[in-house]
């Protein structure tokens, strides 16, 4: 199997492995499962105050990262990897989702393009065809917590980093559905007692309990999520 | 105005603050814009492995955290802050957005609970009346990038962090529209001029260009925001 590698272009490098540096994810990353090669955007400034924005054309609040200085960054990662996707992680782009997820963790890896600022100059966005990714309706400082979110989100689904499959394949979304909820120890606790079925023993039994519990908790939660299960033909209404 | 406080239930408190020690938003840590207090959930554990997880009732894979380990440890936090609102970072959460993110900034701050492994006893969620907020429906290793996330998009809101405000209200999602795309010099790049109009200093005529790009852009990569921003009364299509 080879190497899962992430590339990031960012202003931040110092910012980086951080939380994907410690727990399982460290572990991975030291065992060889990923790899991870970090560049400092402004090493590619060329005025003695290594200049990485200016002015945006049109006037407004804020700075805007120059297409050229970018380029540079790109040019130099993409070189490296020419085989691997470059992303621009952006609230205009499009919703990351568990499936986006899958696909990248099965191929080698991704170049990801972290903002800072306004934004980057459209120009280079354009150049370089950069699939600009989104993980959420907010916005943050900086495309570097987007990175790091996409990154620990590919590395846990690839053999090696968690050690039990079926621990990723019951999880939220992988069914279409949210999670049932967990129990553990003590049995009752604070005067609130475990669901009788769990103590059963009777696999299918809990079995049917969980699906149940996943059904009625993505309905009441999520009726986006719980329409898209029922128009795939997960359940009969009615 | 008083200090934005963060606090965080994790078991991996050498995690933070990690990214937002860093930048603007370590910056406004140090001038006492917001404030961070990371507790150990595993300082509450009770034997001598100072163990925190447990086996599922109703079997599968995967460790689950036990209420009465969580329990102590929100107590703790909840006795230092009592008006705190509780948020559990979840991919079974309501997703969080701009308008979420607005409504904690204007808050005194939020106490976060980051689960790991297959998360945490429903029990303890139950009784403490945790919200639980989800940032993207893709799953990640444990709660910390998340309670991240939720914390970077909310000091950003904060009046000092940022400190011009229109580059504040001028994003994605403040307007219902993604943002405009941006450009800065040199007005000539690779063969890629910047658009004529926003060379031309009328104010008036830049400003509705970037709206109807604004418009384009949600159109094309976001038909849902497009659908409310219309409903919302926005435009009159045909």
């Amino acid at each position: 199997m080879s190497v899962w590698q992430a590339k990031v272009a960012t202003l931040f490098p110092e910012m980086f492995p951080g939380v994907l540096g410690q727990s399982l994810a460290g572990k991975a990353l030291e065992n060889g499962i990923w790899s991870l090669d970090v560049k400092d955007i402004r090493d590619h400034a060329t005025d003695r105050h290594r200049t990485v924005d200016d002015n945006p054309f049109g006037g407004g609040a804020g700075m805007v990262m120059r297409p050229d200085i970018v380029d540079a960054a790109l040019r130099e990662l993409r070189g490296s990897a020419p085989q691997l996707p470059l992303i621009y992680l952006s609230p205009r782009g499009k919703v990351l989702n568990q499936k986006r997820c899958r696909e990248l963790a099965a191929g080698p890896g991704a170049i990801l393009l972290c903002g800072r600022y306004e934004g980057i100059d459209q120009r280079v966005l354009d150049e370089h065809e950069a699939e600009e990714i989104s993980i959420g309706d907010y916005i943050l400082m900086g495309g570097e917590l987007p990175a790091m979110v996409l990154i620990e989100s590919c590395i846990r689904l690839i053999e090696g980093t968690v050690n039990k499959t079926e621990s990723v394949d019951e999880e939220s979304f992988e069914t279409g559905l949210l999670e049932y909820p967990h129990y553990t120890r003590p049995a009752n606790w604070n005067g609130r007692e475990v669901p009788e079925i769990l103590l059963s023993g009777h696999h299918a039994k809990v079995q049917a309990w969980r699906h149940a519990q996943a059904e009625e908790i993505t309905r009441a939660r999520r009726p986006d999520l719980w329409d898209r299960y029922v128009a795939n033909g997960n359940i009969k209404e009615g």
